[in-house]
């Protein structure tokens, strides 16, 4: 039986010590600027998106410490949204994570530039892929990265949402913004974790489809969670109901683990993981 | 005789066009998001990073067209930052280029994102340089185009310059933020064009050299031009006084020349660069 809870445990704990690397806390940084970055990306949260870059490397066999400066990048690049989201002039949040959000610990002008630091430095640090694989290999990482964040991915997202916010929804409308607001980035960091294992064209679409469920699973759940608390229109739940939710969450698991079933004991933990996502309760 | 002006306005529609093809009209955006990055790289101005960028790979006998993606992505970075400077929380500035800065024609929001998407998207377009030149090379771009506009560079000299402006700079703290805050993105735009050139190491030294200088004397006399209207003490003529700033450009002006004097010909350019930089009225 596969413990997912020790391998979640352990693959953070990597994680971690490689973004202690990256960002160092006795660095070469201006002013303040170390320590806000720092605040921002540490102690962070499950560093789902790494993990999975990670999980998708082994799963195709390759030594999963050559996709860590791959899947660093997709983290760094999750922190820096969390911070703009932060912002006043986004969500106007006060608290993540039990402290307070980076523009209020250090001012709205700091966070704005901790957040486009952090932004640009994920790229900086998925070019460190080059240490490790080919040339060709990072220069794929690089687009998969700019592709899956910014304007045709997360950044597009956010200009959905927004859109939705104050316009109202659609089911089909729901799915396209989380498809390009959180989803892209999911299906970014799997992606980047098989292009680092030299994945062919077939193992490379099966993952990118396990990856594109196990991210609409995780929002489903994400919203699900959610609404109990705050009954957003704007969910899964608000607009499919809460049984049609569960059930395209279940449905959309059975398919990402069939996906990946041609990979065989090595992607033990992409299973796993599927089956947690659907499953939890945080 | 070089006819420094006309080879500005060519270059400048070769950068434009160039940049037209990367972010055009009827893209692949989502909501208003192409209309709005493109609102913040179009008409634009003197295009003179993306400029430096060819002059440099021109000056060592190589095809300017390898290096108009690692150009272009400089010049998209610079955009980027004018929105995120633009920003009530930032220099909260209404106008740009006779237009309503992009946060008061857009909302903060709307601009905040589409400044993050530049950001992302130049690493994209400095990535495309795969397509023309080497892998290898393409990574040494894409580094570059990071340690000049991240943490290390741009973004920590905007630090630096809040700290000016709050605690007060004295001569070496106003370099060292031109340093990174202006300095790093001329710098670094100079160095990829010689990288594409396939520079050695005295090449790309002397490039490099010759950008800092050229940088220092973009940013004196830049503070010479707006010291009349604006008086600012954290500025060259407020702190060194206006004979030994304009001592200092010229000065660097005739190091700046030094540096290239092995190039030849093709380097007239990059000369005529430096004595326009030194002597403008605008």
């Amino acid at each position: 039986m596969f413990d997912l809870k020790s391998y979640l445990k352990s693959r953070a704990d990597e994680v971690n010590a490689a973004l202690e690397t990256y960002l160092p806390e006795d660095g070469d940084y201006m002013g303040n600027l170390g320590e806000v970055m720092r605040y921002s990306v540490f102690p962070g949260g499950k560093r789902f998106r790494p993990i999975l870059a990670l999980a998708a490397c082994e799963a195709l066999g390759c030594d999963r410490a050559l996709a860590m400066p791959a899947a660093c990048s997709f983290e760094l690049i999750h922190c820096f949204s969390l911070v703009h989201d932060d912002l006043p002039c986004m969500d106007n949040d006060v608290e993540r994570r039990g402290k307070p959000t980076c523009h209020v610990a250090f001012g709205e002008d700091t966070a704005l530039l901790a957040g486009d630091g952090l932004s640009i430095y994920a790229f900086e640090v998925a070019a460190q892929s080059a240490q490790k694989v080919s040339a060709e290999a990072t220069v794929r990482v690089i687009r998969e990265l700019a592709y899956a964040s910014g304007h045709p991915g997360m950044v597009g997202g956010q200009i959905l949402d927004m859109d939705a916010q104050h316009h109202g929804a659609t089911k089909d409308s729901l799915l396209a913004v989380h498809r390009a607001k959180t989803g892209a980035l999911i299906r970014g960091a799997a992606r980047v974790g098989a292009i680092i294992a030299g994945a062919n064209e077939d193992q490379l679409q099966a993952i990118t489809e396990y990856a594109e469920l196990v991210g609409l699973v995780f929002q489903i759940t994400d919203d699900i969670l959610d609404y109990e608390d705050d009954p957003d229109p704007i969910s899964f739940p608000g607009l499919y109901g809460m049984e049609d939710s569960r059930r395209m969450a279940a449905e959309a698991t059975e398919r990402a683990l069939a996906c990946i079933s041609q990979f065989g004991d090595s992607a033990e933990p992409l299973r796993a993981l599927a089956n947690y996502l659907l499953d939890r309760q945080s």
